[in-house]
């Protein structure tokens, strides 16, 4: 038999997530207060964040232990399969071997527990009793809802009111885990009620639902707030994907030459890429690492790298990082975990640095590769997804031209069992590729504060 | 740590599916061609079947060998996890130990594909062009798409009307995998136009959309039908999931003292409990094995046994069940995939035999035992199995007054991520218990020919 899937065993699965940062040539530029305009010290993330984050947020540490508590839930999916996609390869008719790492076993149906759970942990520990976010898609909401229902934390979300109309599912998965969703914008905040008011036909993006989810937790002594993206801690508690997957490409006996992943926030792709990067870096890897967005949000390859606000109303601290302006309002494209104005300062500073690579693509190109891939290899994906299977089999096709026996790694980071309506447009044709207005993004830069 | 999960390797994966018929005291009696009442013979399958689970829906022997090419695909998502529900015992507050084995981890979500890949498979190397199939709540018709695709097959499904309109989403997952989809009665058949001029909005049954796929495989010598569930084959097939839970509650090092499973058809009922039927039979297990209906389709606890058609329009064999009458409608609960108005003969059979239980419960308790489900352990849950999860809590619930460890076996046969309109409706205090009316069966009974 040819094999199709490599597992671990829950004895084999890691116990520590990887910190890039003190591997890395140069350090990142710091987190700037969003009024003085200084680096931002631990205190000035407090009301957002339990200190053990926080200092997760600044470690110099390669290796932070994951909590017993924390491996426990994890190990309802966890560790989780990589498949060779020898189907796909076949259709497609290429010497490439292509292999991915399939996310979507999580009870959420992606891999944003990878973080939730360990959020909702460190929250609890601290005695909080509440925590706000905000969702686009809905996959982090969702994801943040179990991990609270695991804690007994109570869970607020405020999803963007375009993508609570369009997937009403998400909002009640999130309810089925106790949480309690606003559309955003709303009117629970000042900063909704003032949008509405001068337009109560809103659709809404993430970084206004992020505004209103810190604007309910910063006062409040018991409330914290949850990122399923963008920040250092996040994408370090998503390492244990490209951990395990490290471990995995060892069992299949293969080493990637690329590796792509598809970069909202850059959660998704620092935990794949990471544990491969710190490989490359120690002269043991020649891979190439490439990050894939869409061509309707290219932060990374379009946008600026620059000083922004993580969030629409400037309430959070300024990130360095590439970005179309913190008051851009993506187009409505399917992919909605991908629609964030910046990326996370970490991978911005690594790009920089030259040690990643980026394309974007359309969205008809990456649903026609989620059709060849869900007719070959069973698992229908998510929208965000289809673009690092659209790039695996760009890089496929590349292979069949010259021959060449390329290794192609990515991630599958979740199932698209709730964003069917995505594939119906589709199926029926009603799919349009959005493109990104220049205008667009030289109107929304225009608000960013010029900080080099 | 405690586990929680007892996975088993690729190499541990079952090899061959477990026939319980020649186990059995007695054998089951014979279906009956519909026009001589004759026992049927594998000629009359033949417009329906391929030879080769015409042989097996037949076989005396114990164990047929899986073929390769199945276990190729199988190892896409099997051996699937069994998991120990900690923490919803936690929750409980009981001595009992509650297992489940998880099925929906498969690429449709569901334990459907054990047997739609097979009979993909049979009819592929048969030459057979295309499938066609009824599907209710959308499971099967998804899993037999997803097999057709795998194997280079026409698919075409009937989906019962209700469901279509509920459940478009099901629609569009038939369709990413390649199928067409039309809903029952439709207008591509005399017996679907027939209904709809009789009655426009007629919203369809199970034994409805069999009679439209059957019409349209059984004239022609290149298209065939696939049955989800009921047959002995299809039962047999799916043993595949108790084969590898024994293995697994041997890791656990337990034995179960009560074995419960949701039974709409009884596929996923048989899977789970007919391999520790074998060891209950040989006297290696002391085991209770349960069946567990929807109080709204109670074929078990409140229907005859007796000869009836598998379709509405009578063109199956004649098949000796357990039966509410093959014109039953079943009130429309959410469960959709357990709204048939039999039971599989086999099944019927052994519970004859005294060597099943049965109980029914009705749907606002099964959706309460499934909001405890998910907020402790994660996953959530379909429809249909939130039966088994009532069922088991129910028990658990038992020992927690009796003070015993009983240890309670379940499958957990499919999530419920496309069937969130369910929980919607559940949560918004919408959803009403249906209880069956004595009417409606003796009206259905009346049309059932009289063969003892």
């Amino acid at each position: 038999m040819s094999q199709h899937k490599y597992l671990l065993s829950e004895d084999e699965m890691p116990t520590q997530w990887y910190n890039i940062v003190p591997d890395l040539p140069e350090p990142p530029p710091p987190a700037l207060h969003p009024g003085t305009h200084e680096p931002a010290g631990p205190d000035d993330f407090a009301p957002l964040f339990p200190m053990d984050l926080i200092l997760q947020e600044v470690s110099q540490d390669s290796y932070v232990d994951i909590p017993g508590e924390v491996l426990d839930i994890y190990r309802i999916w966890r560790p989780t399969p990589l498949f060779r996609a020898r189907r796909l390869e076949k259709l497609l008719d290429t010497p490439a071997k292509i292999f991915y790492k399939y996310e979507g076993v999580s009870p959420a149906g992606s891999h944003k527990p990878n973080t939730s759970v360990p959020q909702a942990y460190y929250n609890a520990k601290a005695g909080v009793r509440k925590l706000t976010t905000e969702t686009g898609a809905g996959q982090w909401g969702s994801s943040l809802a179990f991990a609270c229902a695991q804690f007994g934390l109570e869970c607020e979300v405020w999803q963007v009111a375009a993508s609570y109309k369009l997937k009403p599912y998400r909002k009640t998965m999130m309810e089925i885990w106790g949480a309690t969703v606003h559309p955003s914008p709303s009117e629970v905040t000042d900063y909704g009620r003032q949008l509405l008011a001068e337009n109560p036909d809103h659709t809404g993006s993430l970084g206004i639902a992020i505004s209103e989810a810190v604007a309910e937790a910063a006062p409040h002594e018991d409330v914290r707030y949850a990122l399923g993206s963008v920040l250092n801690h996040v994408l370090m508690h998503q390492t244990i994907i490209g951990e395990e997957a490290l471990l995995q490409m060892q069992m299949a006996g293969e080493t990637p030459d690329v590796l792509v992943g598809c970069t909202g926030g850059g959660s998704n792709f620092g935990g794949l890429s990471f544990p491969f990067l710190r490989e490359k870096l120690k002269g043991n890897l020649d891979v190439a690492i490439r990050c894939v967005e869409p061509a309707a949000c290219p932060s990374l390859t379009q946008g600026e790298y620059r000083y922004d606000f993580g969030d629409s109303a400037g309430m959070t601290p300024l990130m360095k990082m590439h970005t179309l302006g913190h008051s851009f309002v993506p187009d409505p494209i399917h992919a909605g975990g991908l629609r964030y104005h910046g990326m996370s300062p970490l991978v911005s500073h690594i790009y920089e640095l030259g040690l990643l690579e980026a394309e974007s693509i359309p969205q008809v190109e990456c649903f026609t590769g989620a059709l060849q891939f869900a007719r070959t290899e069973g698992i229908v994906p998510a929208p965000e997804p289809t673009h690092a299977i659209a790039a695996a089999i760009r890089e496929a096709m590349k292979a069949k031209e010259s021959g060449e026996e390329t290794v192609i790694l990515t991630a599958l980071c979740g199932h698209g069992h709730l964003d069917l309506a995505s594939y119906e447009a589709f199926l029926a044709g009603s799919m349009e590729d959005l493109d990104l207005s220049e205008d667009a993004i030289a109107e929304a830069m225009a608000g960013v504060p010029v900080l080099g």
